[in-house]
């Protein structure tokens, strides 16, 4: 495993906190940092230009099959590939003794793993539970048809083991980017990894992940969230092929176009990595994500401490040689001062985020994408500086 | 409603069945006509070249989001437009007065129009029936995660209706091809009508469908089942939201790769009935259709009918503007002899193909596929002369 790496200068505007006033900033734009819509990533592609360019003739991939030797028959041979070269590349997880499964999504994955998962004859739905903050969307996504299969008990700090459940184990977590493990480690725990950010932008890279059913997605791997393009790495074969199963029934299988545009996007990264005359992908975002959190904690500690930022501890990443701290997808932010509701707090300045309630946390907290565009990132930090100073002399 | 017609010469090669003897013909390969892959199609798409060409750059869709003012706010504008532009061609449904849902196939919306016609608080769910013969794949997609919200009940012919239902309307109907209409018909039907074969290589457009709701899919449409395309038309607004929220928590939308080239290639049908110069993909298609058929009724008679094939009324087609009988994508092939295992039999001989049973119905019955590739569909006919006729002897 090695990469060779070319440094990449820091892509955003700078701006000068200091300068900045309540009168000389833009307040009327609605700034929406409550999705994790990673458009920073484009700036990465656009430098790219065409050199992911892909053409598809209105011949190719009519048929629902795209190879009926795998277990997953849906799955494009040319993907497959990729995504296993750059597991390889990477080491963030074990591929070889692992089955490939891919999805509409890790969304969908998700509700593979659940199905395939479940005991299906049992007269009760299984418990799924997940440690709070846990992701605002497992619970829908969980109960959302009322599922006789399956069903979201909340906190798995809180859930009293009796027989079996399913944990969601998130890590990095969405919301607040914490290494995580299980946390009920009871008997009969059947246990999703979902490992969508354990990449060398976000986290250092400490070992392969080694688990039975570990998800991953484009989205947040690569910024391609229009595709709609995850994978799941299965140990079991019976549970690979019941996630196959499920795509299937639900969706006769995944979007061809996409599978192979995605395939085309992970070989690049690769590429990226391994040609010195390419801008490697990962430290390239690492640039990006460093400086948007060293502005952001510049911001918060400039006024009293009114908010907080978790901190993360510095680890040594196998696949850049060098030590990391966490550097989330999304930022946690706390209000220390008296406001109970911060995002009613920051929605009040055109500010969308959310709640901490929504994670099965505190309302004084509130997720914000860290993945915006670089003029609504900027924005927002002019604004929340203003914010924490005005509302603090208040 | 208007469009230039180009007659096109008939793709398949010939097939002398006086020559045809046991001894010369291929049994070996197994020829699978399961399931609907439609194939056939592929050699329409190869003679456009590169005209539906679609070429995506590494920056483009990197977003969740596709027109954040849209109802349904992943759905791509140009697919949008494609869609009613070829609608309103075709003349097969009314758009103006219908919001547009893009789902993953129909597959998929058919589970989002369950979920959004379901009453969400009654404490049983509530039945989900379809005449029968009914599509094979419905028990599965309404009852594979045990929902709470809508359980399957089969046969409509069979249903004492007893409060709300909804029936699934298949016109023309998979497996059958005949043209449906509701026939529970109490007070309290919620109907969901499939329509993915109302086109005019199939059928006669008799007049523009409009109903509550109605599902389309470019796999059975222009062919290109990989790319995972559906879309619905929705009367009623609230319905519309709910089906676009099962979409987001489902799977957070629809790939933009297949959405972008589904509304190429749906651009291009549109285009190619409206310019002589090209290839009208309606009657290029329709005469496959007619000369399988011509072929596979002609095997079929010739043989002191040992099989019988269903009967269709000829109607005329508002479209081609000439009487049409409706050309299904499926055959409903039934055996008069005292075989009563019909999938069993053709099984033996190669030839997979589904069970009547599967679609509640007849096992003397089988549903085959007549959107093979030529070479498939040609040994078919050649296996099944000599099969109709050495059964018939023993």
């Amino acid at each position: 495993m090695s990469c060779i790496i070319k440094c990449s200068p820091i892509p955003s505007a700078s701006f000068a906190i200091s300068e900045t006033t309540e009168n000389n900033i833009n307040w009327d734009t609605i700034i929406n940092l409550d999705h994790g819509d990673p458009i920073m990533y484009e700036s990465y592609w656009r430098k790219m230009g065409n050199k992911c360019d892909i053409t598809l003739s209105g011949y190719q991939s009519l048929s629902y099959f795209a190879n009926v030797k795998n277990l997953c028959w849906f799955l494009e041979p040319k993907l497959e590939e990729e995504i296993k070269r750059l597991h390889n590349l990477v080491g963030n997880a074990i591929v070889d003794d692992h089955y490939i499964v891919v999805g509409t999504g890790s969304s969908q994955l998700i509700q593979a793993s659940l199905y395939a998962l479940s005991p299906p004859n049992e007269p009760e739905p299984i418990s799924v539970v997940s440690a709070a903050p846990f992701y605002s969307a497992y619970a829908e996504v969980v109960n959302f048809v009322k599922s006789g299969l399956y069903k979201w008990a909340g906190d798995a700090h809180n859930f009293v083991k009796n027989g079996s459940y399913i944990e969601l184990i998130t890590s990095p977590n969405n919301p607040n980017g914490v290494i995580r493990k299980p946390v009920v480690n009871g008997d009969e725990g059947i246990l999703i990894h979902d490992l969508a950010y354990y990449w060398p932008q976000y986290t250092a890279i400490t070992s392969p992940a080694n688990h039975d059913v570990m998800l991953f997605t484009v989205s947040k791997s690569t910024g391609h969230a229009g595709s709609r393009i995850g994978w799941a790495l299965v140990r079991d074969k019976e549970v690979a092929r019941k996630m196959t199963k499920f795509m299937e029934i639900s969706t006769i299988g995944v979007s061809k176009e996409a599978q192979l545009r995605a395939a085309k996007i992970l070989g690049m990264i690769c590429d990226s990595c391994l040609d010195p005359t390419l801008d490697n992908f990962f430290e390239y975002n690492k640039s990006v994500m460093i400086e948007r959190w060293q502005r952001l904690r510049q911001v918060v500690k400039a006024n009293d401490h009114f908010f907080t930022l978790p901190k993360y501890p510095l680890q040594y990443c196998l696949f850049t040689r060098s030590f990391y701290e966490t550097h989330p997808a999304f930022a946690w932010l706390m209000c220390k001062g008296s406001e109970d509701d911060l995002e009613k707090l920051l929605k009040g300045h055109n500010i969308l985020t959310r709640s901490g309630k929504k994670f099965g946390s505190d309302p004084k907290c509130v997720r914000l994408s860290m993945l915006s565009r670089d003029e609504d990132f900027n924005i927002f930090l002019q604004r929340l500086m203003v914010i924490q100073r005005v509302t603090n002399a208040n």
